[in-house]
This record gives structure tokens, sequence and C-alpha cells, in this order.
């Protein structure tokens, strides 16, 4: 514990130059919403904004982690650096499953190159919202040339915390059957990038051909939406993804569009912490306020109906003196 | 305009006797957030809590709506009369398409047995939470024997509108392999019952067994969760559908645990409206005011960092005077 960057200053330093033990002690304060992480954050603010954001959405299951371990060997092998925030509690990131990719990757490659972070989604996704807001910052602070964000789903939850990234990337895989329904319905957004994964699968190219059709009833869509084909096991088609990736933030410069858009996420993101905040509040205080309790009985007795209790509810917590944190 | 019932004890009393335009009257006052459906539902509550929910989620395209439509029947044919309410933006429900189904069912049956209703979904699911649970608390006061509930999607925001159910079926089809993952992946909650519609499609079979594999990884799973096959084109399995849905019911009733699903049910309910206000208070807010707007402004500049920024917006929209609706 002696060992480990613990006051402001030093934190601070470390993570501007891109020492790995600072980032990783930085990022457990994040998790552990320790007060310390938001003086950090504060401090390292000014120096963000420089690094490239992809988000990886889509299903559990169809390989995005292969993916993005594929893509940080296609970085490196550019000389980048890249840092990794996985908030899909089904990643294998996140199981440790991948932890060899990263020796392998660290083997070959500069110790500090690549740092990857899972974060613990804690029952609710939108209570991670302000982790991954912060991690971000401070991989982003330590000079990280490319953020990579794992997010998991198909509907809207992910979408949010996919918010931040300056390109959204889908990743598909021959039988997503109901993420196309979903992209047909208007359920779920079109992202900047399609991907199939797995595309020596028999059905890929059945696949590719239903997601044009999807795409084609949005004649709106005023960049045709690229569609990336890759076999993340042979590592077959990450130039071509990347490629697509760096395509998509050249259209947003060129266009005046990466400011406009930046300035959404952070207005979409700051709603989203704040939303994040006040469910927080509301389920501790429900929790341990023996008075909101009984609230909660009178309700499920029929003698308070629910938005009468909500009001009351939202008064006392949100007004009253409980500022909680 | 004239003949609608609008003062409070004409429309409590209208609802209260099952008349249908008083029904349509109340949701439409919930729909516009009239205070006046504050006052309504306020008097209901105590008639409320009768009703049978069952909740109806899954991906678009499954044909949830078309089952609907049979279960409907199959309801009208023992008496009962139902309710529906639909917050799926893609429901042929809310475009209007199933219409003819209930044109067809009001010829055959009688004319106030059933009541279906879409919500707007006006953007973001979480808005709907309110509206939702003040329109079933409408249709349980007008004395439906049954209300069924149906919401899109294959993730974690229509979770919290289908915990309004006592009984949540997740409806698949053959080809439905991004939820089958999002189950094995646990981030998909496991339903009451799982329904497979388009049963005679080649497929069907083999995702009876993906799904008994996927539902064999949890041997917690306390009661074994029935798998149902339909196929509502031809009003195949509807009844077998209704005997799981009671069957469920029985169980919950025979071991205690209807009263505190229910209880459980109202406290999430409550929380998810309570967030669902306080993010369309922080929208609102960070709409209008423009000091607000100089603060993200800050924020973009890279002059104050998020976090900061949070904690002011909410402190001025939750603790200020905005006491907004």
């Amino acid at each position: 514990m002696s060992r480990r960057p613990t006051d402001l200053p030093t934190l601070v330093e470390g993570v501007s130059a891109g020492d790995v033990r600072a980032i990783a002690r930085a990022i457990t304060l994040v998790e552990n919403r320790d007060p310390l992480a938001y003086e950090l954050v504060r401090e390292l603010y000014p120096q963000t904004g420089k690094a490239v954001v992809v988000g990886f959405t889509g299903p559990p299951g169809v390989g995005k982690s292969s993916l993005i371990a594929c893509v940080i060997a296609h970085l490196r092998s550019e000389g980048k650096r890249v840092g990794v925030v996985t908030v899909d509690p089904s990643s294998p990131f996140s199981r440790g499953a991948l932890l060899g990719d990263r020796i392998r990757l660290a083997e070959h490659f500069l110790d500090d190159g690549v740092f990857i972070r899972s974060m613990s989604t804690r029952g609710h996704l939108g209570g991670v919202s302000e982790a991954t807001l912060q991690a971000l910052l401070v991989l982003d602070a330590a000079r990280m040339d490319v953020l990579l964000l794992e997010t998991v789903g198909v509907g809207q939850s992910e979408v949010e915390v996919a918010s931040l990234a300056d390109t959204v990337l889908l990743v598909l895989q021959p039988g997503s059957g109901d993420s196309i329904q979903a992209l047909k319905a208007g359920v779920m957004e079109i992202p900047d990038v399609i991907v199939i994964n797995k595309s020596d699968h028999p059905a890929a190219r059945t696949m590719r051909s239903e997601i044009r059709s999807v795409l084609a009833l949005d004649p709106s869509t005023a960049r045709r939406v690229p569609i990336v084909e890759t076999e993340a096991f042979r590592s077959e088609g990450i130039a071509e993804l990347w490629e697509a990736v760096v395509e998509h933030r050249t259209h947003l410069e060129k266009h005046g569009q990466l400011d406009a858009r930046r300035r959404e996420s952070i207005e979409h993101e700051i709603v989203a912490v704040a939303v994040a905040q006040a469910r927080r509040r509301l389920s501790e205080a429900l929790e341990r306020d023996p008075e909101l309790r009984r609230l909660l009985d009178q309700v499920h007795e029929r003698k308070v109906d629910p938005l009468t209790a909500t009001r009351e509810i939202s008064e006392r917590v949100f007004k009253g003196d409980d500022a909680g944190s």
C-alpha cells in the first residue's frame, strides 16, 4: 500500500506522465467513488479531449472483446497508446479471460502502451456512467491516443454510455436477428459503423444484405453507414475496421461536426450522471429512512397513491438536508 | 368536446363503472400529464390491485402484438375484461395496424370488454414509466380483469416497465440469437415464462433446446421456467400460454410471493418514476436556463470539469426554487 501514489499532486503528476501504477490507482479511486477521484479528475480535465474515443456496442457473445484485442494490436503496430474501458459484465476482459492477450501485448510492446480496465456495473447500468466518464478522462489525461469503450446490449441503456464516443461501432454476428429487428423498428439508434464479426460464417453474406436493406429504409442517413466484415479469431478485417473509424472521424472533422458532437455528448453525459446520482440517492434513502419505508407500506396498503408518494419522496430526498453524495 | 367527461367526480364515476369514454379521457389526461390525471389516479387508487397484470417483453418483430391479440380473444371467450397498454413504439397497436383486430373483437364481444391504448414514448423510455403506471391503474380501477402490458427491447430499460407485471413473458422467435446470448450472459433477467412464437419455423426446435441449456446454467432458478410454443398467426398454443401464466400466478400465491413481488414492484416503480421526473427536470432546465447553458459551454471549453458541473446543475435544479413539474 505504501508504494501506491495516494496524494493528489503525485497522482496528477503520475497520470499526466502516463505512469501505469498511477493510472491504476486513479481508476480504483474512481470506482470506489473516493472524494480524491473527484479532485483528481478536476485537476486533470484541462489536459483532456485529445484522445480518439471509439465505442464498441452490441449484444453479448458477438466477439466485441476479441475484436478489441485485435484493434489494440493494430494500433500498437502504429505506435499508438491505447486505453480500454469495458462496462460489459459479460466481457472476457471483466472475467480476466483475456488477460493472456494483455500480457502477450505487453511483452511485445511498451509496458505502458496499453491499459485495460473493466468497470463493475453494480446492478444497474445507469450507475456506471459516472465512473466510466471519469475513467475515460483519466486515460485521456494519461496521453492515451485512442480510448476503446466496450458496452453491452441491444437497447437504450448502453447507447447512453456509448454517447461518450466520437465514433460508435455496432458489432453483430450472423444470428443477430434481434438487433437487426431493433434497427429496423427504430428502437435502436443507427451507429456510425456496423461490424459483422465471424464473417466466415455461411450466413454472413445474407446478414450483410439484410443490414443494407434496413439502412436503406432511412434515406435521411446522410452518410452511408459502412459495413465492415471481420473475423477476430484470425485477425481478419481489422485494418478495414480501423480505416472506417478514421474515415468517420475525418468526415466529422471536415464537416465541423466533431465539436458539435462532443458538445452534445458532454451535455448528454452530464444529464446521465446527474440522473444516476439522483437514482442512487433515492434508492439509498428508501433503504435507510424509516419514514420513507412507512410511506411505501402505505402505498402497498393502497392508502397513499404511488404518485403522491413519489412527490413526497423526491421532496424529502432532493430538497431536504439529506445532501447525500 | 362537450360530451367528454372532464370534471373529477364524473371521471371517477365513469372509470369506476368501466365506461369506455371515461377511460379513454382519463388515459389522455395521463398522457398529457394533466394535473387532473394526478387527482384522478389518487381517487381511484384504493379500488386498484385486483387485476392480473401480465408483461409481454421481447425484441421487436417477434409477434408480441399478434400474440396479445390472440390472448385477448382467449380471455374474452372466458368472459374476462381485458386492458392493453403498449409502450412499444414499433408495435402495430401503436401504428393502428391492428385496429381491424380490435374492431373485430369489439363486434364479437361486449363493447367495453376490451380497451387498448398505446403510450407515446417521447424519445426516452424512462419518461414513459409515469404514464404507464397511471394508465394501468386507471384500467385496474375500471374493473378490467386482466391487464396486458407490451414493452420492447433486449436490455434493461424495458425490464423497468415490465416490473409492474405480476408475470413477465419473454417472447422470442427462431433467429432471436441476441436475446439468447443476453440471457446466457446474465445481461437480461430470466423471465417468468418464455414464449417461442412462430413455432412452425424449422429452427424452433433448436431454439427450444438452446433456451433449455441456457436456463440450466442457473441452478438457483427454483421454479423451472416454462417454455411455451405458439404460432400467433394461426392462434396456436394460446391456451397453453395462458395456462403457464395462471400456473405462475398460482405458484406465487401458494408461496405467499405475490404480495412480496407487488411490494417490490411498487418500490421499484416509485424509484423509476422519481428518476424519470428528475431526468425531465434536468433536461428542461438545461434547455431553458441561460446560466446552465453557460456552464455547459465552460465544460466544453475544458474550464469546468463535468462532475463539478453536474453538482452545480443538480443543486440548482433540485434544491432551487425551480420546483418544476
